[in-house]
């Protein structure tokens, strides 16, 4: 890459970092607490998170934003689980930024929900590099794509504070070797917690509620809202 | 994206086009064919090379260039198949582009090669825009992906050539809709050519071969080597 697209480039970052912030601050101050997951394109996000709105949602108030490059079929997917739900389309950009995040907000009354979700563009590069400010990002790997991925993508999983391994009912027809994906996780980003679920089955959701429930408590205490 | 990283991402890619011209002219007197490989990460492109270079280097000369932000574990994989095989390590890159083929093949004889093919990072985003040269550009889907990928992702559909659906053999378990698939692949790049593989049973494999084998024979007329 030439130095000058590197410069323009840092730029754009730092301006997305002080957008990030303030969404941060304003997360804070409505007392919902924000979830971003990351992921390649095919690994399960949009499926995890419609069984994840579905069993928060019994006793949350819980949106979604969710990015994509064209379509809106996975706002419509997620609309089966909240009604808060809205598509963000990127045209050609490979991630969202803090802007795009500020702009789909517009109209909702932040202090009306326990839990916003994030969908990223799926990709395992580029939205590394964007704070969106959540409070929480999870990378999502699933059983079908290979244990070395977090070797060859180890910045997406830096910048990642949770490993959700997905589509664990086909791990067996996929022969996914899950010592080698927890050894892949744990070598680029040691001390790394991981949960092994299958949106299908059911398995291991029950985990991840209990988990986001507990953070949030921790991140927004009730004296607080 | 602002206005000033646009103009000078612009600049970048000229300079692309005009290396990777160069390059098709050399690969062109050369009569070497060259097939670029592009798909979300861990749709099974380094399974479905290795499996395609074993069987075109039966009766060709075969070699690989294969790209990713770290490891060269693909390289590795691909030495199996085919000894002339290199890693392009792109670091925090998201694609191949024109310069980094061209350094790659530093010292290598195009002249004593029937097929080079060249695998890019698993991205459905940042590769579409660099040309590399090459004679055709396949895209992967994977039977466990997902089958609205193209809707989602219509550009790098509509500048590859050919489709390849892989991990035909999980279909099944994956509860894959292939009309859907194909509806989507055609709805984004009416009359693409779609190719259904296994890389693991060899289904579907053969007709890959065969197809590339009578392209390079209509493009690279035995007469002009």
């Amino acid at each position: 890459m030439n130095t000058r697209l590197v410069e323009v480039r840092q730029k754009v970052l730092k301006q997305n970092d002080l957008l990030a912030r303030a969404l941060r601050e304003q997360f804070q101050d409505a007392g919902v607490y924000v979830t971003s997951l990351v992921s390649s394109p095919g690994s399960g996000k949009t499926t995890f998170l419609e069984k994840l709105l579905g069993r928060l949602a019994v006793e949350n108030r819980v949106a979604a934003l969710v990015g994509d490059l064209a379509t809106d079929n996975d706002a419509a997917r997620l609309a089966r689980a909240t009604s808060q739900v809205r598509q963000i389309t990127t045209g050609t950009i490979c991630h969202l930024d803090a802007q795009m995040v500020q702009n789909a907000l517009n109209g909702w009354n932040l202090n009306d929900l326990d839990f916003l979700f994030i969908e990223n563009v799926g990709n395992l590069v580029c939205p590394s590099s964007y704070d969106l400010g959540e409070d929480m990002r999870l990378v999502l790997l699933s059983a079908t794509e290979g244990e070395d991925k977090p070797l060859k993508y180890p910045t997406i999983f830096n910048t990642a504070d949770i490993a959700i391994i997905t589509k664990m009912d086909m791990a067996e027809a996929a022969e996914f070797n899950l010592e080698e994906a927890r050894r892949s996780i744990q070598s680029v980003r040691p001390g790394m917690q991981v949960f092994e679920v299958s949106a299908k089955t059911g398995r291991g959701m029950d985990e991840v509620v209990d988990f986001l429930t507990s953070k949030r408590s921790s991140a927004r205490p009730v004296s607080i809202r």
